[in-house]
């Protein structure tokens, strides 16, 4: 038995929880039905050096450590192993610091995106990734998984924004990699490795992540679908117009009637699928683009397509967007999906969901960041029904299948954690698995940190 | 003695070179008095499968492989080893495919940066990485080195264009690494591992990288300044207004007086130093921020600031630019320095940087991506003359103490090869530099790729 007495006389007080009832919290994420187990005790750090120090307890009595942001994750990644130790980034929460002439702030793993987001926009700065959980979910996490969201279609992801990281690795030292500077070549690029890398590699203590100014304008583009694969062919017009929309959304019709049931915003009576785009091009070009998209979707088959006339209007259909997930979470579990596939193949791979979904009987709801070729399709269930369960996990693994068969991945942006083990065993050759397994070898020699998670490490 | 025969028999006739005379040209890149030594032979495959035969000779035979491209590098990453083999990649040279639907294109490593520039704009797209040795250099040195360029300071650096990549790794074992879709977080990042890895890890053979559609706008902006310093006041002042230009060049009258003495360009009377930007926002809004960077060079000091009327009077500056270098190596040895630092402190390394050459005697030419803070002194000498030589080494390793001190890095884009393997030991931790030993050995268990460059194995 790990000497957890040990342990709690490195830390202050109230920082390693034991009681079952407290624990029960932090022991997974919002993964439907990933398995988690019992775990010896959460601790929740307040400091990198508290952080060190369970690190180095947990080498020295060979305990797995399970790092955890806000739990907002969709994967597993972040659910406690039997006699695990649970490490809560929850109170690690301060924004450090914000340069505005640099671009720069730094920032503390357990600082959640809206909080950052809010904090820089005072400067007239924006950080732009925007996972759909960025009221809830913290930067840590959002690095660890490298989060997406919805302004990866012309703004990337997580990882592009970071610049360096400070980590306690798997030695249990306390390191900073990443650049200091607009750019570097100074070594091999740790940073990069660290973000994806679900706390396989070690534990987030700091971030400092570039900013870009704030958008001056926005147009957004609405357009109304009578299907799912007519969306889908908006969206490849939209590729071959050449045009590189700051968002590019597909809702359909039961994530819009879900959000109307929770907040009454009177949105689903219109279309069975709505695409949504944005334009931050300023100016008369900005025009233009948006014109050039309502273009790109009458192309695609759409039955209304226009310029938002007001920014009210626009933010209305881009929060249901952002509200569909939890609106749908209040209708019974919902087992989400994550695929990617290239942009091209969006109508084809939504008409495979389409089929994947009426032949196994799953309800299905699809919400895509549809411009990255990104597609969530939403498994729902009613509560309790084991044989529907069983449906919807077929059908999750029959989607990983037909995206992996369009030459796509399992995970564009929520990370493998556990539910999608499997499917990156089909995805990545056997070769760079074992690149893959002599890294984390090479980077957490004791095998501490988070083992289990993303590849089985053999 | 390696068995060379061995070598020989698994590649067509004319791909193991072992005459000294053809050998001389493939022993050394372009970067001034850095060591090389005698190869056992020079091999140019034209296949994956070639260059897969060859690492797994070395493998058995344990022969030191140093790969190389178009030999353009200024660090010594691509010198040869005594009793090495070099791996010229110069004959895989084929633009394999561009999807101008999806926007990637696929090449070999040995394709020239402006060949597939000019190939991808012929379908209205654009390869934005563009160092200044575009000309000449290769895909699979850029991306060695993760290259920077001009359009760094808005679109980053050769890394963030970087879809996927094929190597034979350390195994012998010729894998792919790195995306299929526009984003995926399917296990580690690979991809940016090899990235400006410098040959260390394995060989590059293919290349996928992203593309934009080609802007179809550009202004640019000219500021004439008396001195260094006043110029980098104008460029922490754009940094301030927010503004993020297309390029950010700074070029001195050294170099504008070589390239006219070359060239006959008539740009060196004019100014002491010269500030070019670009902006490619397009319409009205392209034109207001054009003219705020003529406010901001103002407000650094500029005797004469303006938009520029004509397009062919901004690409002659900016061929300027490009050519400073070649014009300058024409007058003697250059020894090029690469550190880079935070935008605010360009004015006080920029400072710094003068007091050096004057203190130690040296002829510095500057050209800067100042923009991104990328400094590049180049420190001029007389051909043959020993004590100047001493000097000129003297006040490179100083201005890297100043960059270091300045919290900068010892290489913005160029990388560290032999060069500035003293500065990197300084720059980075002991435990960062023993993550990096052990990724080394994880991915090149046999020690054959391009040992002894960047770090010190140990």
């Amino acid at each position: 038995m790990p000497a957890l007495d040990a342990l709690a006389e490195r830390l202050p007080a109230d920082t390693v929880i034991v009681d079952p009832d407290v624990m029960a919290r932090y022991l997974h994420d919002e993964a439907e039905w990933a398995p988690y187990e019992a775990a010896l005790a959460v601790v929740r750090p307040r400091t990198a050096a508290e952080v060190q120090a369970v690190v180095r307890w947990a080498i020295a009595e060979g305990v797995a450590l399970v790092p955890r942001g806000s739990g907002t994750g969709l994967s597993g990644g972040a659910n406690a192993l039997a006699g695990s130790v649970v490490v809560s980034l929850d109170r690690m929460d301060r924004i450090l610091d914000v340069d505005p002439v640099e671009r720069l702030a730094r920032v503390q793993p357990g600082v959640v995106n809206d909080d950052l987001r809010a904090r820089v926009a005072a400067d007239g700065l924006w950080y732009p990734p925007d996972p759909a959980s960025a009221p809830w979910s913290s930067i840590g996490g959002n690095v660890a998984t490298n989060a997406g969201g919805l302004c990866c279609v012309k703004y990337g992801v997580t990882g592009q924004y970071v610049v360096s990281l400070e980590v306690v690795n798997g030695r249990g030292e306390l390191v900073r990699v990443g650049r200091r500077t607009a750019k570097d070549v100074a070594g091999y690029d740790l940073r990069g490795l660290f973000v994806g890398s679900e706390g396989t590699l070690g534990i987030i203590t700091e971030v400092t992540v570039s900013l870009l100014p704030l958008p001056r304008e926005s147009r957004a583009v609405v357009g109304y679908f009578p299907d799912l694969v007519s969306a889908g062919r908006a969206v490849a017009a939209v590729t071959e117009a050449g045009i590189i929309p700051a968002a590019l959304e597909l809702v359909d019709s039961y994530c819009l009637r879900a959000v109307d049931e929770w907040k009454n915003m009177g949105l689903s009576a219109e279309a069975e699928v709505l695409l949504l785009a944005s334009t931050d091009v300023p100016g008369a070009a900005g025009q233009a683009e948006a014109e050039a998209l309502v273009g790109c979707f009458e192309d695609g088959g759409a039955t209304f397509a226009a310029v938002s006339e007001t920014a009210e209007e626009a933010q209305a259909f881009f929060a249901a967007r952002r509200l569909a997930y939890p609106a749908l979470e209040r209708l019974g579990p919902v087992l989400t999906e994550d695929v990617c596939v290239a942009r091209h193949k969006v109508p084809q791979v939504l008409a495979a969901i389409q089929e994947i979904g009426e032949r196994n009987d799953v309800t299905l709801a699809n919400i895509a960041h549809a411009g990255d070729g990104n597609l969530h399709p939403l498994l729902i269930t009613p509560v309790g029904d084991e044989a529907a369960r069983e449906r919807a996990q077929r059908a999750f693994e029959e989607i990983i299948s037909a995206a992996l068969a369009a030459g796509g991945t399992v995970s564009g942006e929520h990370g493998i954690g556990l539910l999608k083990m499997g499917g990156l065993e089909r995805e990545l050759s056997a070769e760079v698995l074992a690149m893959h397994r002599a890294l984390k070898a090479a980077l957490d020699p004791h095998g501490i940190m988070n083992p289990g998670k993303v590849f089985a490490e053999r």
